[in-house]
């Protein structure tokens, strides 16, 4: 059996379909671009049936992540991946979507558990055998890379398992992704039921892959998967964070940290550089709003902290006394360099380009610009303010509405009022003032009779970006529109509207929260527009 | 062998002693007060030798929570433990702590793996026999119910650990607690380990309980757990929301709901009322200032948000098609009672009496006019506005200074000010104004110049209690004290400054900032003087 473990993503399908987490087809593009470059193997894009506007965001990213740069026709590009119900409209849409990257995949499912026949489907076994065989073949027929999921497989009765599993094999899938998709099995009974797959599926062989896809509701989403894996299986789905719907997905970082750090165990090599991992993160959490929580293994704040608060003069014994991994191995700088005040242009260059922003003349202009506004204001800048500047600056949707002048007062007296200059799609400048309960309140409410687009803030959270009092301050929000930007669930079938979210950074945070709010309310007016797919209301280019 | 698994919380003394986790002796009781309401066996209430205030803070723990409430003498009260290194000082210190609570214990530790028996401890492995011998019959000269851990078991020789453990059966621990101390197993390993010790033991019977301590580094605290009960284990340590050193410790509410959720499997009992979970992970959340993600299994804000974002009219066709756990059995409230403006008194007292706060007449007019504030503010107000409100105006230290008035101009004009007025301990109102880098900067720095006790700003963050734009603020902040405030790691023996949590909730966030800070600026002050044990600079009667 082969010993390599492929890492197959689906932060922008599993992970980015539960409410909440709904990123722009840019953002989508950014974080597909980091996967490619962390090594991800297989990039699930999205379910490009929901709406033609997941379909474009998944065609963008088949083009522009799953193909080598030119000139670098040799590079080492990941699989994108579709997802589609086992219906042949998702699955001519799936194709449409991934058919321009050098290795498309078409991933298509159907439930197996009884509940999930009985009360979802309203389908016999026999119906379920059929359409499977019937819809792999045809996605077989478009795409030479094929993966069918037996959805709730966590549940169902292995034999019938491996009957289905057989069948799809013999329709043409090359990958069998067993999900735990209520999150319900323990990790003796799916390490049990891969490795009773392996042995039993009619046409098993070493050209199949068998994959692991668990998630976490009762908190054992990564031993599943590792159960799986030490079961035989060569594929694990995991997301950035472990984000997804209800407790989340399998954690990418955990799977690939417990297969380095216990690596004489497993005897197992993924293609992840993990020294990306902390930044990735990172990325990920800015983008969907999803905050990592300080106790998360390997990516959360504390998760190397062991020295926070001793002193400086105390030192550890020995460092693998209470450490199993170094927090380099996943790109936690523990020596974060310290720009300043009187730091040049250069400084700045130098920098970034080690974070892995690679700016252009242009851009780099622009960050200095921003660094230097921040300088004046603050002593130190380390990599964290860093990337919160080129978050809050760059990858971005293409402005609508831009911030022009914010002037706020506020207090226990009672009146807390706000004046806000936005600049519009059209450059003309509009100003309104508004009295609400706080300070963010009457912001927002000023913002509001600006741009009327009708929206409800769901969420809304500030951070300091690092420690002291004069730290810069990153704002998250949440917006859900009221009129349409829908999308619908692959599995639940159901439509459910989009949330976007917003993200702002200042050392002002009433400022931070002006721009967190505009920018997700500019992505809720390009994604109507996007869904329009015609001429928009406010006359702006589309982003790209 | 018996199907009831102990549930020993180690929230205030593992959770509690992660740096940044500190809170107050007040705090601390609350805490411990909901853990027995919970329904948990072991609370494991500090690391008496620590310091004097940590003694102190164990000993009203084990006085008030460890003994029935007059009148109730037959009432279930949970065993109070204190952590103890195999040191003669430290044993007598976390007697002289537990020993008022009906069911005392002491809980004494000892490296056994070569790693740590070679750098940390420089020990013998006859040495380290020879003090567990010692030590464990010495703690049980004292108390009648003794734990003994062999700290780093997860990287111990087995047989080395049968010996060691032998020695503590016969020197009269009754509870042999196996901690997987850096988080390193996996979960057929330690289930493994937990196995091989009850088979080859000396000693092992019915009357010595198995105990699993373990850490979630790799993701996988929860498996590992569930693999040492499968094997016989009959108790788990576990913190409220895993919280705990790096990745943390195994969570409470996922141990617990494994066990009910797959019930027909394991066949064992909990003493836990898990409809309370939702809101002790709310309180500890609260208290700490360390956050739950979304995605965080059983109580994340997601965990059960299936419906988040679909529409009213779709109806799931089956609830267990996609859920496992049902919300309502774990506290989570569907329909939250909505309060307004027009609510009465009574119809206050009748929703916080449902959410588990029994205030007295005086704490209800308190709540009372909080609670008319916001409804001016506020249209309509749910479980988690009062959550905020109570936690804002209850279970606080006593105030050595509280905000008396704040005003505070801002904006991307560049000069953010604010004016302070606070009253002292002594009365006397104290008024200062500062210009900073943003609205919060300012204000603390006009805070700091009126309380001038040196003092970094770790963390700050907001977050909106509800959806809505003028939803109330709830601002959480960590301050690392300047001068002395140290406590120790039981483990690692090194001194590490105390870090306060502060908590505020208004609906204008630059107030609920200010608050915040004063509060951890109060903790400070307090514990400073709880540490001189004596006169204090301020004149105020310590908390009590």
């Amino acid at each position: 059996m082969n010993n390599y473990v492929k890492i197959f993503d689906t932060t922008l399908r599993d992970g980015e379909q539960s409410p909440g987490a709904t990123m722009t087809s840019v953002e989508k593009l950014e974080v597909a671009r980091n996967l490619a470059r962390l090594g991800v193997d297989i990039i699930e894009a999205g379910f490009p049936a929901a709406s033609s506007d997941d379909l474009e965001a998944v065609r963008r990213i088949a083009d522009e992540v799953g193909n080598p740069p030119e000139g670098e026709e040799q590079a080492k590009v990941p699989v994108i991946c579709g997802l589609a119900r086992a219906i042949k409209g998702d699955i001519d849409k799936a194709w449409e979507a991934v058919k321009g990257a050098q290795n498309p995949r078409i991933h298509t499912f159907l439930a197996t558990s009884e509940i999930h026949m009985q009360h979802k489907l309203s389908m016999t076994r026999e119906q379920v055998v059929d359409k499977v065989r019937e819809m792999v073949a045809y996605a077989r027929s478009l795409c030479a890379d094929v993966e069918f999921s037996p959805e709730d497989a966590g549940r169902s009765s292995p034999e019938f398992l491996y009957e289905v599993l057989g069948v799809a094999i013999e329709a043409g899938a090359t990958t069998l992704n067993i999900p735990d998709t209520v999150g319900y099995t323990l990790p003796e009974e799916f390490g049990a039921l891969i490795a009773g797959i392996i042995e039993n599926t009619p046409g098993m062989c070493d050209a199949i892959t068998v994959s692991v896809h668990t998630h976490d509701d009762l908190g054992m989403a990564t031993a599943n998967a590792m159960a799986g894996v030490r079961a035989g299986a060569r594929q694990a789905e995991v997301t950035i964070n472990g984000i997804g719907e209800r407790a989340g997905n399998t954690s990418l970082e955990e799977v690939v940290m417990v297969l380095k750090t216990r690596h004489p165990v497993y005897g197992l090599e993924t293609g992840i550089d993990t020294t990306q991992l902390a930044r990735i993160s990172k990325l990920v959490s800015n983008y969907t709003g999803i905050s990592v929580q300080p106790n998360k293994a390997i990516v959360g704040a504390n998760a190397f902290a062991h020295e926070a608060g001793i002193h400086q003069d105390g030192m550890l014994k020995n460092q693998m006394t209470y450490e199993i991994m170094r927090p380099e191995d996943v790109g936690v700088s523990q020596t974060n360099l310290v720009l300043g005040k009187h730091s040049g242009r250069h400084a700045l260059r130098v920098r970034l380009t080690d974070m892995g922003h690679a700016l252009d003349d242009t851009e780099l202009d622009q960050a200095f610009v921003r660094f230097k506004e921040l300088a004046d204001r603050k002593k130190v800048i380390t990599d964290l303010d860093l990337e919160a500047l080129i978050a809050d600056e760059f990858y971005q949707p293409l402005s609508v509405f831009s911030l022009d002048g914010l002037q706020v007062s506020c207090g226990t007296i009672g009146m807390p009022t706000a004046a806000v200059r936005l600049k519009g799609p059209d450059g003309k400048i509009h100003i309104e003032v508004a009295i609400g309960t706080g300070p963010v309140d009457a912001a927002y409410k000023a913002i509001n009779s600006i741009i009327s687009t009708p929206n409800t803030l769901l969420e809304f959270s500030v951070h300091a970006v690092t420690e002291g009092i004069d730290a810069l301050g990153e704002v998250t929000v949440r917006v859900e529109g009221e009129n349409g930007h829908q999308t619908m669930d692959a599995q639940k079938e159901l439509p459910f509207s989009r949330i976007y979210g917003g993200h702002g950074a200042d050392t002002d945070i009433i400022v931070a929260s002006a721009k967190a709010y505009i920018n997700a309310l500019n992505k809720l007016i390009i994604s109507k527009t996007e869904m329009q797919t015609a001429q928009n209301d406010y006359g702006v280019m589309l982003v790209g």
